[in-house]
């Protein structure tokens, strides 16, 4: 397996996550009519007859994605529940069904996993999903969950990365950067119990952000919001790999360029004292943090009355040509180029 | 996490595989009107308006489920798709579109994953099927593969584990026991190689039986024969257990017993051989085996006219009353009851 590699040949590090996929699917052949469209958004999309059909899947690897001695098993099974649904959202679809892959090695008692169907299941109550089946094996070490989402949309309703109309503009809901300021208060704490034991974790005031790493939410309100706004956004993402990179994304699916506003960078009070504590930028948390799990998405210039008094919705930028490139305008004036520097996963890993 | 445990509560290990499913899933509620199955066939059944959709998913964990030390990627990634095809087969349904959830580790270079996808694209090719997306993200150890699976099927052709009739025949395609042989085989060779690297492995005349371990098919054509001879199966369901853990699945789902043939088993010559050479009886490997990918099912008496010409389909018993019990006629005489002893992966992993 290990033969010589080709010097002119890409490494795995090299490519990168996205760099990978497309490199793997770049000559995949469609063959069915109802494969509407496969890999490249946030959801693959089939022609199930009277509407589309939405299918995803996300995995969640212990040490990679979670460390399971800060990650309460309940929250994580509600997480991989809804990390899924938001793809499904992302969509402007509605979830129906989830199918759960769970490996589990022996370290783990019943209790254990019986947490983390509950976490599962609050999130199935909750967004109204059934969870209709899965596989469950054990595993030489660690947990890892695959979790598969099922939705629907209407045909003349479903909302892609792009394209985009150039002038149009770009809005996301709620705030950014608190996943990852939670991440690197519970990184800090691990860090000081493991130096000494006898230290009770402190966490105290960071409620918000903590819940925003360990029990993230998806925007079920945002597509309900635009649709009886009678607003069908021309492109939308959500945030995972942080809004720097879905921004290229977009821009990439709509063959345009984008300027987007630090100042109007929607930030919550607690991660920008938590970046700042930290003497970071809380604009890096945002661009790059990840995990935020808002929605990404563009709209028509004519639409923005609508939404303008809409709390939960920020206007930050708007679509511009290719050439104008993808820029961000910063508090300070000077104008700088947006780079998806989210977190690889498989850059970060070695 | 590890907090003390209630003493009436039963382990992971005491529940086993399917045990372990039931208690999780004993108490899902049902909220959205498209879910017609759930948990508890092999795959999960939704109403997609002009048909059904059929979703299934497989995880594939290196150490678990595989061994690299002589499974080719390639095949590897076959068996990946293949395994999940087999799940829609068992419903009478159509494979259309799968996703692909894949960890990695950095100890895999590119080359690798290429000849993982290569493999996934040749079976998605020779079943006419299409990748629509996944997730692709490092683990921090070895591969794991979680396949997810959509098939259609028209409302009025599913065919679930039951209940199938009192008198019914119990059929299956193929034959038995070959994916455990040549599992065997390759275990033997890898503990010769292990001892003196410089044997090379002898894996001359197994041909037949290395392919149902490391390459195994899932039975479309036994679908299609089944479609033409306009023979609706009253149950049916795939081998991946073995042939006694099926049956029992079977009768549990029709609340019915059943009479199994020992005589009636189709095995391969050189499963049979091997078998012998390990000193082992034959009809273990068939019973308790399991990944032969074979469907089997149950068809009213009737039907038996315009099957039992068809060399692919062997008639091995009957559906009995319940309080008969699920019993093998040996080839010698004496009566013996059938228990489910699959490679229960729970049970066998520490």
């Amino acid at each position: 397996m290990f033969e010589k590699r080709d010097s002119n040949k890409k490494t795995i590090e090299e490519l990168g996550e996205f760099g990978l996929i497309d490199h793997l699917t770049k000559d995949v052949k469609i063959l069915q009519p109802s494969t509407i469209r496969g890999v490249g958004d946030d959801t693959a999309v089939i022609d199930a007859g009277t509407n589309y059909l939405l299918v995803t899947k996300d995995l969640l690897l212990e040490g990679v994605h979670f460390d399971l001695s800060y990650y309460p098993l309940k929250h994580l099974g509600y997480k991989a529940i809804t990390v899924n649904l938001s793809d499904i959202y992302a969509m402007n679809g509605s979830p129906r069904q989830v199918i759960v892959g769970l490996g589990i090695s022996s370290r783990f008692p019943l209790e254990a996993i019986e947490e983390l169907y509950a976490g599962m299941y609050a999130a199935c109550e909750k967004y109204g999903v059934d969870l209709v089946g899965g596989d469950t094996t054990s595993s030489l070490r660690g947990l890892f969950l695959s979790v598969t989402a099922i939705g629907t949309v209407d045909k003349d309703k479903v909302v892609y990365r792009g394209p985009a109309g150039e002038n149009d503009l770009l809005c996301v809901s709620g705030d950014l950067g608190g996943a990852y300021a939670g991440l690197l208060i519970l990184e800090r704490e691990k860090a000081v119990f493991k130096a000494n034991p006898d230290m009770q974790p402190d966490l105290e005031g960071h409620d918000y952000i903590l819940e925003r790493q360990l029990k993230p939410e998806a925007r079920q309100d945002i597509v309900k919001i635009l649709g009886n706004m009678q607003i069908l956004p021309t492109a939308m993402i959500d945030i995972s790999d942080g809004l720097a990179s879905e921004i290229k994304h977009i821009c990439k699916h709509s063959d345009l360029g984008c300027t987007v506003y630090e100042d109007k960078i929607p930030i919550d009070q607690d991660t920008y004292d938590t970046a700042r504590s930290f003497k970071m930028d809380p604009t890096l948390y945002a661009m790059n943090g990840g995990e935020d799990y808002e929605l990404l998405f563009t709209i028509k210039v004519e639409d923005y009355e609508k939404i303008k008094n809409i709390p939960e919705i920020s206007v930050i930028g708007h679509m511009t040509a290719a050439n104008s490139g993808v820029n961000l305008i910063t508090k300070s004036g000077p104008v700088v180029e947006i780079k998806a520097q989210g977190w690889d996963h498989l850059r970060k890993q070695e």
